[in-house]
């Protein structure tokens, strides 16, 4: 049986009481951790824009859009409130793949729950069911697919949906096998729209063609059903390497999502370490801008690969440039979203301060791990070593850091009561009869 | 200037009265061939299949589905007819892309040009430049694209939906850039879906997708200006080689639609010459089926390659059968699309002759060339070397023969006047005010 045929089965077979406490607890966190990056991003510009052509183009309004009170049909929804949780950068990571994985998946079974009825057991096994297919895919094909220059949040993210949307359907073995075809034949998104609005697109686009892939399976259209591995299927076109084995070995015992991680910054993960530690060292030896001669970074190649922008000319291009991170890290003590907004990246003194920090590629140096030495102008001289980045698997946030965060970025959009009960409900999802709680208390009323 | 702005600065600046008589009637001639082949599937399965998903979905009746009474909203009109005209393999050829070219802009467009009452004119330049645009990217990375296994009419096909989108809505350089750079994150379509439903949803979605891209950037919503060079870009992520003169030069001078082809076989072109052969073979000497022993084809190699099925299980795949295909070229003297049903597929006549029939492949034979030597059980044998298939750029089909293939394919679906009435249509495009005409006679009214 190949890899496709395998994932297909136990998807049909997986059952929510075979699920382990830590896995359900995982995922509760991840969907907190995912309503509100979803909730806090959703006046940002790119959800106005989208919105407004998606209200031109005109849907049924069955399904809602976090933080708002509009609604548009399950596909669109879907589309809006995956692009809306990828805005910030804010969103968590599958460190092995540095997919962010909850988005495509959430955001697809979210519209489809809502429309559906179904309980929040339901809603957490697709949950769960989708981001293991989806991280088992990346898996499968990081780091070729990756450095080939694939967005790999949209295309290993629309198996995840695709997936999760075929669980919560109910469909058959063969029809979760056609409805990976149909999303192995949409895999799509570019790198090269970093610093983008088309970045958090992909993760929006994914969800609806995911959630699309399953209705038409469900429904009897057709694709292929070894569409991972066949000569002309995902892994051979869209890489140079894969492993099947990651894809098929241990599902149902070992799950990815335990290894899923959510940010304490509002920026590529990459990146976190150097904030880490430029904030240790600024509340350690009370650090005035001002007397900084000089931030010295020794960090992972991939720091500078993905986040080497020198002068960013926006908040969304401050979020690829170590040097505004650590110099706002340096400056407010943290790297939130009003760390990234246009007005910050312009701002004189972190435009000066950002100037005096350099970054050294070094290939011994782990992606959660960051040297920092700072010289003062007094000739003082700082060092820190970030072994693991406050966010990463070794020191995770913990389950009121999440809270906290939550907090942060839903209290500009929704009121103070309705901001504890969404942060309740998300504890209590194993326990909703359906998800109209979820929605009421992450949506807004019309006239609010 | 790159590729992707030298192409929107040429997009921004084209107008309809610069276009040579030829390629204004050429375009006349792809829309007809268009029209006929997505009417004619209108009730096939596939379509069913998505329009009961699309109507599950929802969205607002604004745009139509041609062959049908059914409106939906414009991008998934898009989808749907782009859909269609692709389900029974009839359409139109680039040859030197193997492209389909008019699906993917022609579906995008007429949605729009319904909803945003624009002029035949402006149909047909946006039609045109889409075209253009979506066959010199085929061009340029053609074959080293399409041998990694993209489907290339999916993928070549987003960016020409994309510019002919924005071309209608009036988009400026920056949208038009911006639109390419939607296009190129979306382009997908794997050719692991030939002989599926799939096929043809790749000819929907890069409608529908393009369209939505044109849309997005329409309104500001930001991409990359240089999404087809880019170091991760669309040539490098989905090609290993690349000609960019190919994209750029004689822009305005040189008309690929004018290298448009028509099927007078319902299937992949490759297998053409062959059935050409063989009708000729029979009406020449009068074959009878039951007194043929062997049929021996000396073929391209990419005729085994895309149609070497040799038990085809289903009329779709007989369409990939070059077996299937001679055998009914023999028996009936024709390949259309009752040629390709699953009950012909099954017939023990076909199955019979087709077991008779070997293919060698010869790199030394063309793609539009084949060479046929038929031996019958008297031990008679007769030989023909066809140098151009019909319908191939040597030896096109003609106005009347494309008039008779859309009746062909459209009598079963539409009444005998609207017949008529659509043909005319087709010629008239460039006087029409608006398409209004062209829809009322392409679609039926609910109670017929």
């Amino acid at each position: 049986m190949g890899p496709t045929a395998t994932i297909s089965q136990y998807l049909s077979s997986a059952r929510y009481d075979d699920l382990p406490d830590s896995v359900i607890h995982e995922a509760k966190r991840s969907f907190l951790n995912w309503l509100g990056v979803a909730i806090g991003a959703s006046r940002h510009e790119t959800v106005e824009i989208a919105l407004r052509v998606v209200g031109k183009i005109g849907g049924s309004p069955a399904a809602s859009i976090l933080g708002r009170a509009d609604k548009t049909d399950i596909c669109r929804a879907a589309f809006l409130n995956g692009t809306s949780s990828h805005i910030f950068d804010f969103d968590d990571t599958h460190l092995a793949t540095i997919i962010h994985p909850t988005g495509p998946v959430a955001a697809a079974i979210l519209a489809l729950a809502e429309t559906e009825g179904r309980s929040g057991r339901e809603f957490l096994l697709a949950l769960i069911l989708g981001m293991e297919v989806e991280c088992r895919i990346g898996n499968a094909v990081y780091p070729a697919h990756y450095d080939i220059g694939w967005h790999i949040t949209g295309t290993a993210g629309i198996f995840g949906a695709a997936t999760a949307a075929s669980n919560l359907l109910g469909s058959d073995t063969k029809a979760i096998a056609q409805s990976i075809g149909l999303a192995a034949t949409q895999a799509s998104g570019l790198r090269e729209m970093f610093g983008t609005m088309s970045k958090p697109f992909h993760v929006g686009r994914a969800a609806e063609n995911g959630l699309l892939a399953a209705l038409l399976a469900k429904e009897g259209f057709t694709s292929s059903e070894t569409a991972i591995e066949a000569p002309r299927g995902f892994a051979n076109v869209l890489s140079t390497a894969h492993d099947y084995d990651e894809l098929t070995s241990g599902l149902g015992d070992r799950f990815e999502i335990l290894k899923n991680t959510y940010k304490p910054y509002a920026c590529g993960i990459v990146i976190h370490p150097s904030i880490d530690g430029c904030i240790q060292l600024r509340d350690r030896f009370a650090l005035v801008p001002e007397e900084i001669e000089a931030v010295e970074l020794q960090v992972n190649p991939y720091v500078l690969e993905l986040t080497g922008k020198k002068e960013p000319r926006s908040g969304l291009e401050g979020k690829f440039s170590i040097f505004h991170s650590a110099a706002v890290a340096l400056i407010d003590g943290a790297a939130r979203v009003d760390q990234y907004t246009d007005e910050r990246v312009a701002d004189p003194r972190v435009i000066d301060l950002r100037r005096k920090v350099t970054a050294v590629p070094d290939k011994a140096i782990k992606e959660d791990a960051a040297q920092i030495a700072i010289t003062l102008q007094s000739g003082e001289r700082h060092h820190l070593k970030v072994a693991h980045a406050h966010g990463s698997l070794a020191r995770p946030m913990s389950d009121e850091d999440l809270e906290e965060k939550f907090r942060s970025l839903v209290e500009p959009i929704l009121s103070e009561e309705k901001v504890q009960r969404a942060i309740d409900v998300c504890w209590k999802l194993d326990s909703l009869p359906n998800m109209t709680s979820v929605i009421q208390e992450s949506t807004v009323s019309r006239d609010s």
